[in-house]
């Protein structure tokens, strides 16, 4: 394969990736069909089954990878912009609910239907989802303790604090508000300075 | 229709939200067909649009009033363990701990996967998804306010407090582990105690 067509095929392949994680984020794993990922993608169906000879799960499962990375980005951002724990997750909250408003309240979670769809039916998918919540958790668990909160505090806070903003991020697409984070983001400085 | 025949005709309606709602809750809206419900109420496909002519909107619209009603109460109890808000919300955590692991970590939240695959797309079960946002926020807060919280303040802690034990319990489910829940039960003990 030279350069050109490698390429190419990298390009096909991410298409279909970012598709299908749009499509999973929009309308979860069961309303998702290959065809209907396969037109999105502007890929061919053997194509699709070409890169992802498992089908749907093998295709979901990446999504969600994709989704993390994605997810990942959106807490980087936020975190980066103060050294203080309890400002910088107040940011990733107000970051996430500007995010969510600007894609008219239809991009929450690129993970979480997805999961919930598929609990304890697909361990591809299941692995998936795990590595992405410890990939989130360990994210903010080193912002805390670089903070200067205590390892041993840290690593729970962590998760509270991502399991937090994803309730709020779909209290936030039910309300069609920004509110529900708000409010996550200041109750979350709140606990956060309890620990400084 | 006499009252044999009534009581045998809420009978079945009621089997078949109660139906509804488990699934549902099991494996989403998008998975769940018309005629596995029926199966599973041991109702015919005749009873099933005889009792909910809208389809399987209106019958998830009316499964979600059945689990919002259920996870009403799983609150109350918790709550009533304890006139300090910090107590009584780690009890609710504690309990929808006990009880998710009590299903193998299936019944979580009876309402989150249909509302996350609907966004924008079935106002009749966005509605009934709202109310019932709205009614456990309205349960927390009245507990809240009970236990000494100014009112000013309880409306949107109980806010977060409904959207950090749906994000703990999603977590819960998806490590198959009661420690997100405790977890977010200490944190949300700890930020009600901040405001005594």
């Amino acid at each position: 394969m030279n350069t050109a067509e490698k390429t190419s095929s990298t390009g096909t392949r991410d298409r279909i990736v970012r598709a299908t994680s749009r499509l999973l984020q929009r309308q979860g794993y069961e309303g998702t069909g290959i065809k209907q990922i396969s037109r999105e993608a502007e890929a061919t169906l053997g194509s699709v089954y070409h890169f992802f000879p498992g089908g749907k799960q093998e295709l979901a499962a990446e999504a969600i990878r994709h989704g993390d990375e994605e997810f990942a980005a959106v807490l980087r951002a936020g975190l980066a912009t103060s050294q203080d724990p309890a400002e910088a997750i107040a940011a990733c909250a107000a970051l996430l609910a500007r995010e969510l408003r600007a894609s008219d309240w239809q991009d929450g979670c690129p993970v979480i239907t997805t999961a919930l769809e598929t609990v304890g039916r697909a361990p591809v998918i299941e692995e998936a989802v795990a590595e992405a919540f410890a990939h989130w958790r360990a994210i903010v668990a080193e912002h805390l303790r670089a903070g200067g909160i205590a390892a041993e505090e840290a690593a729970g806070l962590a998760g509270t604090v991502i399991d937090t903003l994803e309730g709020a991020e779909l209290s936030a697409q039910v309300a069609r508000s920004e509110e529900p984070l708000r409010l996550a983001g200041r109750h979350l400085a709140r606990l956060l300075s309890t620990y400084a």
